[in-house]
């Protein structure tokens, strides 16, 4: 029985869809680690992911953000050996970090940094590769210290998950940061992240934004409903000015509003690289980035609440919370 | 009477929109030159801003493409010097090329390529301007020789103004080039202009360029209405890929689509820059190169059709011609 481990899988049963069940432990090969996993933390994605597997049948184990101990490598491994302390997000397809063990590509991994916990490592892969690629690969920012320097991008939902990290990256970027928050908690977290302005994604905040001096904005990351903010963001953006969203929109949009600005509506899905097989090594590299900036100290942990102990159970109450919509920063579970 | 010029000017009456009148030929300042215009091109902008100009009761000169030669130059003046023969489209807020004379910032011209007649040179400006700039600032291509080399171009309206030009521009980008075309003529046209495969956009083209072999391409330039033509571009773009449009869509569209390949949906709108005074010299630039591609045989003019004399009738003309929509190449009109 070494070979098996502790998992959590979905089931097609829609009352009970998280079992707890023992799998076989994952081989590594090619250029695959093996981790040992202490901690991940839950993505609105998980709650989607479960809806995928349940709707195409498939027994799948979920989680897409890691930090742990590497326990074996593959024979053509690298950059990476036994013992280091990884962190990632990983990629869809894949087994998932709802388990004891997880076998991840080194293209897609990191050291972790030395001055986080497991818990608060454990919160930040996924939101910031999110925050990463909006801001390098859709907005086209340089990803150094004061890239885009005098910039302003406005934050919708600046306290989510990628929120919380986006805030923090762009004020190393040198960026003016307005980000909209709607309650007192979540906006002294917002004000905490790094915040140049909050306003209320509640209120009127086109207006609020151009009382504030703003009459235009370059760079706007929609990271809530797209449908509930297009508009907004139409009235606000600049010329050649950049829209990013993650959220998907089912409903048609009248993207038209930004014709005359010449702007751009960008996707990011952080996921689309290894969907693809494009481009991986760039989330490897990226989270070396991330580890550099905590460990320097312009990054810290976007960590809010924890559970403790991998179990169906666990996963299950993670994902309730999740999928409110209105979290504040990032839940972890600690295994 | 010396400081009169012929010109079309806009009214406001529906049945007459458009009149001979003598008015004051404009001085200049600055860094604008005074160019005397030998022709101009027709294009759907004319038509849109005649709209504008009734529904705001404004008298205007409209005509958005011009070559000429310098006849006088404002105090300011480095580049340029009286003799030169030049070529520009313009701006949108200033009196326009319909008229004997036209005064305009020497950052947004060049010297028109000496292998090309007035009528050859008067056809591209606006169109390379705006093939250009969805290249180059939405697409992010490098514009050498060369600079996209290998990757897939789909162009939806083909044989268009702007699509004859951006069949060239690609080719000489190295890009592989997939033009939609869907009458004998247009078909001949775009194979001429350089497009190395042709489908039918009247047809199911998606089908017809998955059978071709290509099973997503990068990057796809709708040149038509993009109600009609989003979901096939959808279906079609590649992870990351982007999806340019200069048409106005008035309807919501179901951008939702594009998600999944974190794929981009860029507006190009070449009067953005002047009209926000944002990096207007790039445009001269761009005509520099085109001149330069020209001189070089790598683009031809595109030029299909000719009225003679400025007046109220032939613009009139020329406005019904281009306003159907289905424009083989351009059409100019000479002085």
């Amino acid at each position: 029985m070494g070979n098996l481990m502790k998992a959590v899988v979905t089931t097609t049963d829609k009352q009970t869809p998280l079992i707890d069940k023992e799998i076989a432990r994952p081989e590594v090969n090619g250029h695959d680690v093996l981790v040992k996993i202490a901690a991940s933390s839950m993505n609105p994605v998980d709650v989607k992911q479960l809806e995928v597997a349940q709707a195409t049948q498939q027994e799948r184990v979920l989680g897409f953000d890691a930090v742990g101990e590497i326990v074996a490598i593959g024979a053509d491994v690298t950059d990476y050996q036994i013992g280091d302390r990884v962190f990632f997000a990983g990629e869809l397809g894949r087994t998932g970090s709802n388990a004891e063990f997880e076998a991840v590509n080194e293209a897609l991994i990191a050291k972790a940094p030395t001055t986080l916990s497991d818990i608060e490592a454990a919160a930040l892969p996924l939101t910031f590769l999110t925050a990463y690629e909006m801001l390098a690969d859709k907005f086209g920012i340089q990803m150094v210290a004061d890239g885009a320097k005098g910039k302003t991008l406005l934050i919708i939902n600046g306290a989510g998950g990628v929120g919380s990290i986006m805030i923090q990256l762009a004020k190393w970027l040198g960026m003016t940061v307005i980000a909209t928050a709607s309650r007192d908690e979540t906006i002294a977290w917002v004000n905490d992240m790094g915040a140049d302005e909050v306003v209320n994604h509640r209120e009127n905040y086109v207006e609020a934004i151009k009382s504030l001096g703003y009459d235009e904005v370059p760079y706007i990351a929609v990271l809530h409903s797209l449908e509930q903010h297009f508009e907004s963001a139409a009235a606000l953006i600049g010329t050649f000015g950049h829209i990013g969203a993650i959220v998907q929109s089912m409903n048609p949009l009248p993207v038209g509003l930004i014709k005359n600005q010449a702007a751009s509506l960008d996707w990011e899905f952080m996921f689309a690289k290894t969907n693809a097989g494009q481009n991986i090594a760039s989330q490897g590299t990226a989270l070396e980035l991330l580890t550099g900036l905590v460990n320097d100290g312009f990054v810290k942990s976007t960590v809010t609440q924890t559970v403790d102990g991998l179990s169906a159970q666990t996963i299950a109450d993670a994902q309730k919370e999740v999928s409110q919509g209105s979290m504040l920063g990032k839940l972890v579970i600690k295994y």
